[in-house]
């Protein structure tokens, strides 16, 4: 029976979580604020549950900076995946939209859709789901494919980041996907691709990023971006919602008899955002216990970062570097993933290739490090080898055991 | 501070919880089955999960006897609102499936199309959403109002049930949908629809219903169903999953290329039931939290009831009997919102009619029985009046104890 002070857990999410806000959500489950009834019995429409939604909304503003006149915070439900579908159907009405505002016909719109594009610049599993999802609702010909890292790397894997300069983007996309973080294969995107910033003008494009895996642990430049979405359940809480962060003027939809005019899809009512703002996320049944403990992990890190996401951003920077230095220090023994320059900080993937054999060489790694307390750190089933996910509720401490882990490993 | 054991809670949804469900959910929280992780931070992809999903879904089927040889049961994200527009996509995917299969060409189908037809029975404000939201996504010519009991009741009011020899059904729908309990004004289904009955060859309309507000507390002739939702935030556990049982033979769906040229829309991936059948539920990350306290919930009626739901549904029309015969028993100060033969045995409806002023007689109703620990008893916003949720973790002693009330606040 391992006590969990003794455990640290490298799991890719769900992730850990900070021991005293499970235990104060353990409290608030039976007996929310000594009302006698708990947290997830009282109604979605309680000053309780309002209350909530909007302190958390509140504190994630803060702690990210979020422009709130100009942003839209939103706690859905689906997931990271229900999102890939939600950005197609909210952005192409969007793009309708503007065009409509603009004085086009109905005539117009139909030839404007013939050349349709949504660009998609693929990274990684979870940004190819999302391309994919996109030629599902649109038909294969309206999804772009920017860049595939696989094609343009020597390997022909994921692990890399297309150069800028390779990139095919449409110049009047609807929008422009990528996911900042790719779990899989631990490729994070450095910075803002320089190509997608803005021009002097404010003009470019509308852009979207899956932030699932990397929220909250490093600042965000939100005025770049038209929707910033993630799921809770790596660094902001457990698995049941989703936030996306939509700019204001992307949220409208052209009427519904328009889009099936046009042969475009129509949001599901629970994917529309539209529908969701306008309720102040509850427009059904939301989980106010995951808003509540997305709330208490927001609470945790203002109050531990006084210069809020900055201060969360060094530390993470710091495991990161603790844990990729130990690996470097050994490249006969370990065998880094991910490109050199595309490093995920959050999913710290790697190969044991002490020996011959790497399948036994990891299963011992595995079996060692697991005794130690070091647990969850297999990669993913479809690539195998070793992930350490650092992400936030990971402490400096850990990501320190596991290098000297990562070390002693080598040299026994 | 008023203690748990003191508070009868009547809320509408989310709704009381067995208290020792929710003391078993807070230690999982932190310590899932001494693994030194919480629940809801072990992997989804964990035994630990499978194990919490496959026994869940086997006490369910146990506990309804649902004829898992011809059904699937899937947890779903987004809630009821999200199967209104899972069944739309769904049935009108397997509609053309069907013909397809039939040895429809292309040109037969985009004929057929036209008169497509979606049943809808109207009872009630959850009905009448989802009749909409069948227009919204298909085109309001292919959303048909079977009835709408506003139109059928000499109030103008919901209340009531169209009788269904006034019902106007479309003979080759590709399904027929219907709310089997409405909790605004407390009108429930008394039994299965005569007119959707199958013949005795076996053939007949495919039924939809919507169960989230009474499912677990009655017997249900599954098999005379094609689909059968509810959200989990009423008898089956707190809000973030919903489930779907659905027939087997309804889950494949054609191409998407198919649907488009047809003009017909295409799931989003996250409510197309295939992809999450496919999946055993984890297309993407569930709360395996929510799956656990609902399995905790079904343990417990098992345990309670070896006759099963039959067990449960006679105290039900227990605790309902006694709350509806202390109303009868004083027509001059209460009046039953609902018709007689369509009362809900779920939410219990009913106005304070005693002196000139209402409103104020209500509000000393609210007042008083706040007082003795009987909360939550306000009305839907929509329409005010007292309303009483007697779902399955309401204890007969509750019910009692509000019957009384109800008898000496009319003697007051």
């Amino acid at each position: 029976m391992p006590a969990r002070e003794d455990i640290t857990y490298w799991g890719a999410g769900p992730a850990l979580m900070p021991t005293d806000v499970l235990q104060k959500a353990a409290a608030a489950l039976i007996n929310y604020n000594d009302t006698g009834l708990g947290i997830a019995e009282h109604s979605h429409r309680s000053q309780h549950a309002t209350d909530i939604i909007n302190e958390a909304k509140a504190d994630l503003a803060s702690y990210l900076s979020v422009p709130t006149d100009k942003y839209e915070i939103l706690f859905m439900q689906a997931g990271g995946s229900g999102e890939f579908s939600a950005v197609v159907y909210n952005l192409v009405g969007a793009w309708v939209q503007k065009k409509k505002a603009a004085g086009a016909s109905d005539s117009d719109l139909q030839k404007a859709v013939l050349s349709l594009k949504c660009d998609y610049i693929v990274t990684g599993g979870w940004s190819e789901k999302s391309y994919k999802e996109a030629g599902r609702l649109l038909g294969e010909e309206h999804a772009n494919l920017v860049a595939d890292s696989r094609k343009s790397s020597s390997t022909g894997k994921f692990g890399s980041i297309t150069p800028e300069s390779d990139w095919s983007l449409t110049s009047e996309a609807a929008y422009v996907y990528y996911c900042d973080n790719e779990t899989v294969d631990g490729v994070e995107f450095p910075a803002f691709p320089e190509s997608l910033k803005p021009k002097a003008d404010g003009s470019g494009p509308i852009v979207v990023a899956d932030m699932s895996s990397n929220i909250l642990s490093r600042p965000i430049p939100v005025e770049n971006y038209g929707i910033i979405f993630f799921g809770a359940q790596k660094n902001f809480g457990i698995a049941g919602i989703t936030v996306a962060i939509v700019r204001k003027d992307l949220i409208p939809q052209p009427p519904p008899a328009l889009m099936r005019k046009l042969g475009l899809p129509i949001p599901p009512i629970m994917l529309q955002y539209d529908s969701i703002a306008k309720n102040n996320s509850l427009y059904n049944t939301l989980s106010i216990f995951d808003v509540y403990i997305a709330g208490q992990v927001l609470k945790k890190l203002l109050s531990t970062y006084p210069n809020k996401v900055a201060g969360q951003a060094e530390v993470s920077d710091k495991k990161a570097g603790i844990i990729y230095s130990a690996l470097e220090a050994h490249p006969d023994v370990y065998k880094i993933v991910p490109a050199q320059n595309v490093r995920s900080r959050m999913n710290i993937c790697f190969r044991v290739t002490k020996g011959a054999d790497v399948d036994a060489a990891e299963k011992a790694f595995l079996k060692e490090s697991t005794a130690l307390g070091l647990t969850g750190l297999k990669g993913h089933r479809s690539v195998g080898g070793i992930r350490a996910s650092a992400y936030n509720s990971v402490p400096l401490a850990g990501a320190e055991k596991l290098a000297a882990f990562i070390n002693d490993f080598a040299k026994s």
